[in-house]
């Protein structure tokens, strides 16, 4: 298969993710700015972030696949894997809202990002197996972000146990450090070594 | 990333939002033309009313992008950021339509296309700063209608504190303005400078 | 623009039209053969023929941009256009079904086959405008079938007016016509020039 | 037609079912793991379920097209026939999750998956018979899978009539036969020739 069909694929599917999750946004049944602020702010907050997400794996993806004109049967499924993961986000989203960030919705929110970061390292993996994928791990290096965001989630999933508020905070410190082209973060981390290296 | 890849994408997401707003049409629960009046005719409206503007943002879209085979991260950035306030269509024009156009309804879909109307210039702005860029803002030129677009949103802002339908008008008039290719608007406000220029 | 992306785009917009209208499936509450008869079986019958009916647009559509790599504004609308009126297919569809059949739904499903109809003669009438767009026409011919099914919607709407469900025989009929390549229901109207005729 | 134009379009009614489906995950009303598990865990699984098999005919998909640039009508007519049963996967999913797989509902499952592989065969046959699609016979070879997957369809929707449940086992069978390439099945067929062999 040529890659080029399937990331018109996963287009398609981030595409449709990302509008669906509109769906989950309630209107509200008053007419005034207390009813809009009541059903609707935070789905509009949590919709910003999770829209915030597919919009860094459908500007990362596209990485991946730039040194690799086809692709093979394990990369189409890890492929499928992360779509898998990132097809949650409207459900996961919405429960998140539903509960007003209670404690159990948070640590699942925050696993539904784990568990797409997991898949996209399988994904590197995979591709970085076929021949020539070499170029590919030598392009991603150090890879600083890529191993913080998991970590950050986990500390979501933690702080979610003392207040489920506060487990937001590190989500949406990821997603900023993946929006902000910010250099001084990966300068901190490569001099505090032990804080996050591979 | 190719622009061709962000043009296919952008155009997903159109496509996705206008066929996500139908689902925001409440099918009438009797069978008789004035349960279709009385549950859907308002919705046909409006769904028709944002039909037509995302109809308009898709085929202005394609044109910043013709001088310029490939992009970077900031414009990647600023064209996700014109799709989140156009996929927030399907929800304002649902607020709209089932509080029966109310004030607040109307202003907040007043401010969504206002949204969409600053991220497409930003969106320019991002493309006019690549390498080349300058010659899209040549061919955009003085760029009548889109500057009188967002000040028809305003006068329909405020008209709304006025009669809610009322703000509606302007509205209307800009979705008319694009789909009309009528020189005439353009001339009346070149002949009157001071009425809407860069 | 290129005749490319408008086909894209518009395939798009069908692709989800057709998935959109399987969410009005109501799902049976009971879990018998008779809560699947009786809750979704009238529905299953209806999604089938609007599926029909939108993949002979599909079919239909490609042909007739294939003399033509590059379009301007007129065709990009009268494309729209056409996409409008089938994007309301899911919500006549879903009414149709939900009144079980009843006058003024069958009435209105009727009309919006025939505004889809409409659509698709504008938007060929458009294309035939272009620059060369003269082979179009030679291409169409005298097309029968084209004539034909706005014909036989009328025929359908008012058969509603006698009994509601009679008014569906005309629809299914044209997807038939449509689907079968049957050449002897040209040749019958060929030899009856009076019955159908341009 | 192009083929690449009908796998395009193919891939784009797979990815919106694929997403679709995730609407039909209910989201809990209460905020505890209790009430994700007893309100979304069934549905979760069949989700997966059958994302698995979109997924599976996805891959599939591309490959039969690789030796033919160009299609015909009813190459047209039976992809679009395998997308109608690959279309009703939703609805017969959320009714075997929402019944907490009764006997009906799974027994109408099986007849979905029937309906969609019976389908891929007619896609296969209809390809077959272009001009040089010898060849694609020849690459289909035996097809072992293919013949043993209706097979265990029918005997799933068999157990069904025993225990409901049981009647699942086979299914997933099947979606692991394709997604783990494991020689040792075909091997194992290929060895007892009576039980699937064409």
């Amino acid at each position: 298969m040529t890659s080029s069909r399937l990331e018109a694929f996963s287009d398609g599917v981030l595409a449709i993710i990302i509008t669906v999750m509109v769906l989950g946004l309630a209107v509200p049944r008053g007419d005034q700015w207390s009813d809009l602020v009541h059903t609707s702010g935070l789905g509009l907050l949590t919709y910003l972030l999770s829209f915030v997400y597919i919009g860094i794996y459908w500007n990362n993806h596209h990485h991946l696949f730039q040194l690799h004109p086809s692709v093979e049967g394990r990369v189409l499924w890890a492929n499928l894997h992360l779509l898998f993961w990132l097809s949650l986000y409207p459900f996961t989203t919405a429960w998140l809202t539903e509960s007003r960030v209670a404690l159990v919705p948070t640590v699942v929110y925050g696993l539904n990002l784990l568990g797409a970061a997991l898949a996209y390292f399988l994904l590197e993996a995979a591709i970085i197996r076929l021949p020539g994928g070499e170029r590919l791990r030598q392009a991603i290096g150090r890879d600083l972000k890529g191993w913080l965001s998991p970590v950050l989630y986990l500390v979501g999933i933690g702080l979610a146990f003392v207040v489920p508020w506060l487990g937001l905070v590190p989500f949406v410190v990821v997603a900023l450090m993946w929006l902000i082209p910010d250099r001084r973060v990966e300068r901190f981390i490569s001099s505090h070594p032990d804080s996050a290296d591979d």
